[in-house]
């Protein structure tokens, strides 16, 4: 059995899609892993993961002008609203969304689809420092 | 340890939840793993996993109508609508269900609760060609 | 190679998060694992799993009553009402956040970020029994 774990970090600049397929695809071929599977994991509750197309731009553009119509920022609903309008929708958002997925190595490759890419999907509105755990296993 | 991996095809006539439990069943049970763990991976952005009831099929109704009335078609908020009006809605449901899904095998057995099935949801109207990588993983 | 793997129960008294982060955390601690994952599933259709704040109850509260606005019950259009108005959306809550998370365990411990808990989220008004197995792989 092999494994291999490795944190990363992205540097946020607002709310939106962060691609990190390249870094999970990169510790998935380091691994020496051929067959298996690679976990991402989310260390926040702000910010989440999500598979999403990669091709057209106005996917994400589309994507976050839903989320932000469905979980409205300065909705009177909160009660918790003293680290900002932007804090309880992101940790709804978070909730709606995944902290955790896990794809197949197959080949040494991750078994993302042709238009799929891995995303961290920041729902805050200021930069942030975000974790997230890649771990590996297979052999 | 053990490992079993297998792409499968599921032919989809539409919107709709569309049952994968045996498939996932056969998997673990021909790996040889008696404790360990299989994962559904779903290689699209239109589609996605979930774990439902699969008793009343009204259970299946309501879900695609709650889902249709919150992500609806031919909504003005969209840029991206060149595939389609079922497409970008397709993007959003996908978001808010899940691409991966991961379920304990106890005794050879995948730990689907009594009421549970694994679906793949189908969010595109035309029919389509998904595909689903299982992985099961233990000894 | 090294698993566990456990079957707990948590009562729960109505709609709410329950926090499972110690089970889990004790299960990845007693299995002898320093680096490998942790999934947790969780066994039922009318409940599920979410990763949340743990720090401000207030957190709970909106969350909660995020979901109640948005998947209201006696909603009419609802066909599946036999089970009762908190049963369908129930399902549809269930549907819309997560039924297995998985967490990788770094030097025996839980990768949980520091404002991290890992709960079941119940969905059903009445007191239920909810099976939850948590399953940890690595070496």
């Amino acid at each position: 059995m092999r494994q291999a774990q490795k944190e990363i970090t992205v540097t946020t600049s607002g709310q939106g899609l962060y691609e990190i397929s390249a870094a999970a695809q990169a510790l998935a071929r380091s691994s020496g892993i051929t067959t298996g599977q690679l976990t991402a994991y989310c260390r926040h509750t702000s910010a989440s993961l999500v598979i999403q197309e990669n091709a057209d731009p106005d996917v994400e553009r589309d994507l976050l002008a839903f989320f932000r119509r469905l979980v409205p920022e300065g909705d009177p609903l909160y009660v918790h609203t003293i680290e900002g309008p932007d804090d309880m929708p992101a940790h709804v958002k978070s909730a709606l969304t995944q902290t955790s997925i896990t794809i197949p190595i197959t080949g040494s490759e991750l078994q993302l689809g042709t238009w799929q890419g891995l995303f961290l999907f920041e729902h805050r509105t200021r930069p942030h420092e975000r974790k997230i755990v890649l771990h590996a296993i297979g052999e």
